[in-house]
Order: structure tokens, then C-alpha cells, then sequence
């Protein structure tokens, strides 16, 4: 059992590495951080009732993907869409019970896409005020993410200090 | 250690409760659904570095909620803004993972408002599309809810039943 200090600092650790993954296009680190039954002592060839270890995932506004297969192709399909994103991560919260860790934070993302055909210059750039929930799970090779929940803030009451005052 | 049908069956039934309550504007049992620290063994005088049991929410189009009192507050908050509410979940798909499950679904909402002021009539009843992540507990008092984030599906190649290719 690791002490909880050192749990949150973990997580964390594991949450940036997820956004960095991204950030460069590094499919093959994006693909080791999420969970896989096998991870949680789950024999693949076993049909488990209980989906012990079934990852999913939500992009802002999209429907939700489950397991490795979906979840894997749609991060491939947006690394090939995307020609530039950076996440400012702000308000990151940690809430580790047991084995599961519960991670929030805001997304400010900054992001462009490839150069329209026959253009030099890259896409614009855009930026997006999401809000995500991601869930860890503790294995032997460390955290690993069980799914992500990511949604655009549509109001928010007013514009305080953040820069991310939505539309 | 109970077996992986009956967890499923169990968190099924949790998740339902979850609803249930929204519809018929049960704050109270609504409350009782939602996790404490204390549920986990965690003693709420204690500063918990690791935020055991502490919980957090996302309504569509929301920024995140923290702890209790700012999660319950939101309920009370859309309970008092809502005549009438009615979710028909679809694609419920449950993972359990040791003493945590992470139920996705699509809810298909029918909602209206109070009656504007002076009219007899309650508002128009809007339908929207969204989809959650619930994360719950297993606690000695059954499945508690940890974490709830819902979002709008913003955009579908088509509309064939519930079946969700993204754009």
C-alpha cells in the first residue's frame, strides 16, 4: 500500500502523460497508457460478464466508444486530423479510493488542423474550453487510464481571473 | 466477493435508482445515492490529502462540480428549474473492476420547464441527447455514485437507432 501523498502525485503524473501523448502525436505511448483487461488479471479469451477492465471514451460532443479497438481507432483518426493541440490543464483534481483514481480537470486546448489542400500555411488555430473526467486504475505497471469523459462548457456564471470565459 | 452477474445486475439497478430519483424529483433519495468519504472508511474530520470518496459531477455543458455540497446544490439548483423529466437510457454498458464500476449510457432526455409566470400551462417539452459516464462504489450499503459526467452529442453521421459512429 503507497501512501496517499504519493498516489495523487502518480496519478497525476499519469494524467500529464496522457495529455503529452497527444500533444505529439505519440500514438504508441497513448495507446500503453490505457488499461486492458490483462492489466487486471483478466484472461482475454475469457468471456467476463462483468467487462472487468472495458475501456471508454467520450470526446467533447461525440457518442461514447467502448473498449480498445473503438477507443484506439478515434485517437488515430484525430492525430491524423489534427496538425497542432496543446492542453493548458487547469483546476486538476485528484480523489484516489482504493485501486481507482478519479481525475478532473479543465482542458484549455489550442489546436489547428492540417493545411487546407494546396495551401503552405497550416489550418487556423482554434481554442476550446473542455472539462474532462478521467478514471485510473492502479496495475502492476502502474496507473492506467479506464476512461476518459471530456465535454465543451457551454456557460459558465460569469468570467473570473481564467482567460476561459466561454461563448 | 460476489459474482460478476450479480455486480452487474446490482450497478444496473444503481444506475437506474440514479434516474428514477432525477424523475421524480427525490432529493432525498437522490442524496442518499450519492458516495460520502465515509462510506470508504475515510473519517470526515481528517484532511485526506488523497480525497478519498470525494465526489464530482458534470451536467451537459456544465464545468465541473466538487463535493458534495456543491454537487447536491446543483441538483436542487435543476429540480427547481424542471416541471417535468423523463430519461430513456440506452446502450447501458457496465465494466466493474474490483470495488469500482463504470456504467456508460445514452440518455434520451424529455424535459419542460415551470410554466412562464401567468400562464396556466407548463413550458414546452424539449428533447435533448446525452451521454454519461457514472462511475460508482461498492460500499456495505450497496453501489454509491462517485462521479457523474453527462455531455450533449453535438453532432451524428445519421440518425439510425442508437447505434453512435461519430462524424
Amino acid at each position: 500500500m503507497s501512501t496517499p501523498h504519493i498516489d495523487v502525485e502518480q496519478v497525476e503524473l499519469a494524467n500529464t502523460a496522457y495529455y503529452d501523448a497527444i500533444e505529439r502525436g505519440d500514438f504508441e505511448t497513448l495507446t500503453s497508457l490505457w488499461l486492458t483487461p490483462s492489466d487486471v488479471g483478466v484472461d482475454e479469451q475469457y468471456h467476463d460478464p462483468a467487462d472487468t477492465g472495458v475501456i471508454s471514451c467520450v470526446h467533447p460532443g461525440w457518442p461514447v466508444l467502448t473498449g480498445r479497438g473503438e477507443v484506439l481507432r478515434s485517437y488515430a483518426l484525430i492525430m491524423a486530423n489534427t496538425d497542432y493541440i496543446q492542453f493548458f490543464l487547469t483546476d486538476v483534481h485528484v480523489s484516489v479510493t482504493g485501486d481507482t483514481a478519479l481525475v478532473t480537470c479543465t482542458e484549455n486546448i489550442l489546436s489547428g488542423g492540417p493545411a487546407p489542400e494546396g495551401a503552405g500555411e497550416p489550418g487556423p488555430l482554434v481554442g476550446q474550453l473542455v472539462v474532462a473526467t478521467n478514471v485510473f486504475r492502479r496495475t502492476s505497471d502502474g496507473w492506467k487510464l479506464w476512461s476518459h469523459h471530456a465535454s465543451p462548457v457551454l456557460a459558465e456564471t460569469d468570467g473570473d481571473e481564467g482567460d476561459d470565459t466561454p461563448a
